[in-house]
């Protein structure tokens, strides 16, 4: 394929939704070299003729299957709740489609697994939206761990809020409360940040989890209907990287008015912390600090310059923006720079061994 | 007893020691009208003589058996490395000393709990040195929460410095780094961090530990003899309180140029941070901050006003001050006001559990 646009078709797209609006949208627009939004497919027609007419797109389709089977669209971005993902991911690949999937792949190892299974038979460019090691924090902050800033790492610790989870919901968030549905605080807000950590310090090795659960229910904020609720709102891992480096992570549900992101990396010649203002290191600003050698402090490490591309985008834009432009060479070149659904399959077998960590201590306390 | 002055013998005092000098002495001396510091007995008779002509003192003995037999001490305070602690400290109980042993009580629980016996069956106040729970900081958090600040607690997160067990050591600190020596990070800075955790939030339910060791050997800072190096330098406790609160530790040996103490606790009502310069809440300066109900973000909160007692006495002499005010308490009236040695016992039980949990996982993972 030449350097012809590669056309866009969203399933779940709301102009009103702070995701798309704030990173998907502004990110394409950017590479209008390269991409074309052109469609879009939600749960009715008259919504998807909203958000073309908003967004001004050319082409609003009455059904996700209708997008799929389009000739007008090569890539199909999959951005609604995750129990959807299998159904419409698979049917964009049989369809021969690119697609882009929101994390998490699928509700669970084995519906991602599925999926990547199934993309290997194609010739699709088949993405995982875990852009987190494409944020430019976290690639600055590799950078400076690889170049040695700290020197050898010994330990690293984060306390981070998943800002939902907690003991409240919007009737459009409820869901995230309910295990069936695969979007777990482990899942997706832990999930980015393991992108981002593994991308840093390298693999786990050995881990230990524990869950907890303070709510049972949530207060439904537009209607005040309690309903149940049986994820965890505490998520805690601790263990060792293969480098040997110990690490320990503390996930709590709902924000906090201290700590909502604070990630220190200490090695044997310098110490680093990066704080964000929420637990997403791929979505929010990331402040980097340092000190080493002789320094008795930390001090602001100059921000490495934005990527030419990302210019005016917020962090999170930059970020998709950053996959959007792996997905175009990959579409062109055969490459597989974006992050993959072979990728995917490997978070989800880490957040796996996270849960029955977690659950095997519960049994094992009995 | 009546309002008679309180007759102390020191077992192990340098008048260059930083602990003795910022702590003890600075607390008895502000006590006068209790305690008197009549003597001293050291390694040798010339060590003991130099300390009691430096700081004054009676009495210099030739040896502890000296200082433990004279009728001219009631209070024996033993603040030698903890490998001599059983011998010495059976010793004074058997000649009907009151103690007051630094902590750790033993070199494992069942030198404690052989001594807690021993004390059980004399008339003698045998306290341990885990003053956590009285140092002011602790005590004014311990009283924010008990007033419901930040409503029920959800989670507590920390992550600290433990100072030593890294891979340097002076002659005099390298004990720290022989497990025989039962002067472990998790024993000596985890410990006292524990008797404040749970003077705060209760105590631990279920918990999970993994330990590292970055470092296996120590360079001795005055020789540069490398020697070999067993206890952990990466201490990480998970778990739950039985009030269900969610808690999450980090000890890492050394010190960072970032966190070397953060205690974070989470509620449904408001949010508390405490930060101090080193993983030892019983001794540094701590600063609270903390918001709730609609405050956005965290505010220093008012520190208590210090005890009358210890104006101008630093934070770690002003603990040291609480215990001996109770000592003086507990043995002119018979109370158990200060932390006496089934205390100690109890948090060599928890500090055993967090043994044990790490080797187990060490064991199940091969």
């Amino acid at each position: 394929m030449g350097k012809q646009t590669i056309r866009v078709g969203f399933i779940g797209l709301n102009p009103d939704s702070k995701w798309a609006a704030t990173a998907h949208i502004p990110a394409l627009r950017l590479l209008e070299s390269d991409f074309e939004i052109v469609g879009v497919a939600n749960r009715t027609l008259k919504s998807a003729q909203r958000t073309a007419r908003e967004l001004d797109l050319r082409l609003a389709f009455a059904s996700p299957e209708e997008l799929i089977s389009s000739p007008d669209i090569d890539l199909v971005v999959v951005t609604v709740k995750v129990p959807h993902h299998l159904e419409l991911v698979a049917a964009a690949l049989m369809a021969g489609k690119h697609v882009y999937c929101e994390w998490p792949l699928g509700k669970g190892l084995d519906e991602a697994r599925e999926l990547a299974a199934m993309a290997r038979e194609t010739a699709s460019v088949a993405v995982i939206g875990t852009q987190g090691r494409l944020a430019a924090g976290v690639e600055a902050l590799k950078a400076l761990i690889a170049d040695g800033y700290v020197g050898k790492v010994l330990s690293s610790s984060i306390i981070a809020s998943g800002g939902n989870w907690a003991g409240q919901a919007s009737a459009e968030t409820y869901y995230l409360s309910d295990s069936a549905n695969g979007a777990s605080m482990q899942s997706i807000a832990l999930g980015h940040t393991l992108v981002a950590v593994q991308h840093v310090l390298g693999s786990f090795s050995v881990l230990d989890a524990t869950f907890g659960r303070n709510f049972d229910s949530v207060k439904i904020i537009e209607t005040a209907e309690i309903l149940p609720k049986d994820v965890p709102d505490q998520v805690m891992v601790q263990g060792h990287m293969t480098s040997g480096a110990a690490i320990s992570i503390h996930y709590r549900a709902g924000a906090s008015r201290g700590t909502n992101f604070l990630w220190e990396i200490n090695g044997t010649e310098g110490d680093i912390q990066v704080t964000g203002d929420m637990g997403y290191p791929q979505i929010v600003e990331l402040s980097i600090s340092g000190g080493r050698l002789d320094d008795r402090a930390l001090a602001p490490l100059a921000p490495r310059r934005r990527r030419a591309v990302g210019e005016g985008l917020s962090p999170a834009a930059e970020a998709v923006a950053e996959i959007y432009k792996c997905i175009a060479t990959d579409i062109r070149t055969g490459s597989r720079t974006a992050p993959n659904f072979d990728d995917g399959v490997a978070l989800h077998e880490l957040i796996a061994r996270i849960e029955d960590s977690a659950a095997a201590k519960t049994e094992r306390m009995g």
